[in-house]
């Protein structure tokens, strides 16, 4: 083990769209997927509407309880985009139509297009970093530990890719998965709770599922130290082999 | 319009395994389509791990603002299952074997069966009352107003079903939704914001998608009053038409 300190995160999904069930969220696994492969601890999603105190509250609290912030959504050109000025407020700095984004979005629209509207997507807190967006330009920025990222998932992405090099890592949790299949949680739950007490280093988790034909329950063994790890995955192993009979 | 009270509701997902990635959560989008097909509507969402104190404080923070919380996961046999005894210990009550809970169980499980493990299924709050679980018999509970699910969506679709019944709602949020398609949004942004000033009874969203061809952009009007509702779904359809040429 190591006294590295951990790297935390917290995700925030802004959009009313996603709370009225209309858009299935699918950046949060994303962002999930990538925290676990860099060895980010992600600790919290909150999702919010498209509500400037909401907005507010949320990214004060998170970005002051965690490493990073990911915010999703709110950051096109509509009226209902609210993300940039959202985040401006909550940091207290102003905000204004950033040269450095306006000229992102010239690659992209003649500038007898770039009208009001799309201007709003150049709207960027004072002292950000912008964040590219290969795909429709208009970027996303860091301010402070909080990344302010756009809500369709390809884009997203993208951004996430571009973010990925300047993010502070920690030690990777490791993990390794024992099926369990059809064997009950109920009977090796006892058994489970004693080897996750013999093993204080790592997290035990027992993950039922169902598919055609019944229950399939997973063992799932996380940690950082790869021998303490191990060391749990073969008791637990044992176990599973014992009751299988 | 009318003057009827909102119902609010929110959502406390709790589990590891989805802040890992290792799961993808399901729960979430099932709740808000099922909530807004009612009339309930969705305030907030968060996702915390498998920790007490972090259970009890989403818990208190949200069973304090909203109507209902919805809670999913962490109500199996294994020792990473501590939703229940996190819910009593947000609640200030006691949590035991509750003998309505055991019968449930006895459906399932022969009595010499029903080790330690699987009693901790029967483990209810003190004044709870029981969800049932048509699937795999271990109830949820609804303890004040915190209604307690499983986290396997099968299950936690058929404990929706039966409560569903027992909730109070409000007037259903109506939508109409206009297809952009490719139309920048940028081309109608600053129209649609005018109408959103025009018709301040209703709420207009722009949601961008992307697909093979390109953005795929649907304008969704939503508001509780079916006139209103026409009357700027009208004036947005004339605007996309226009605009289309």
């Amino acid at each position: 083990m190591t006294d590295q300190p951990s790297i935390t995160a917290a995700i925030l999904v802004i959009g009313d769209e996603i709370l009225s069930g209309r858009t299935k969220d699918k950046n949060i696994g994303t962002i999930a997927d990538y925290c676990t492969a860099v060895g980010i601890d992600l600790r919290e999603v909150r999702i919010v509407p498209d509500e400037q105190d909401r907005i507010v509250a949320a990214v004060n609290a998170l970005r002051t309880d965690y490493t990073y912030l990911f915010t999703t959504g709110g950051i096109g050109p509509t009226h209902d985009d609210i993300t940039a000025d959202s985040v401006a407020a909550a940091f207290g700095v102003s905000i204004d139509v950033d040269p450095r984004a306006k000229a992102m979005l010239l690659e992209r629209h003649k500038p007898e297009d770039l009208n009001e509207a799309r201007l709003r997507m150049a709207r960027i807190p004072a002292g950000a970093d912008l964040i590219a967006n290969p795909i429709s330009k208009a970027p996303g920025f860091r301010l402070g530990n909080v990344f302010v990222m756009a809500g369709v998932p390809a884009i997203m992405q993208a951004m996430l890719d571009n973010i990925g090099p300047t993010l502070e890592t920690g030690l990777r949790v490791l993990s390794h998965t024992i099926e369990a299949g059809n064997l009950p949680e109920g009977t090796y739950a006892g058994d489970l709770a004693a080897l996750a007490i013999a093993h204080p280093t790592v997290s035990i988790g027992s993950y039922p599922s169902m598919t055609q034909s019944g229950f399939a329950n997973r063992i799932v063994v996380r940690g950082k130290d790869p021998e303490a790890l191990d060391a749990a995955k073969g008791d637990i192993e044992d176990l599973v082999t014992r009751l299988r009979g």
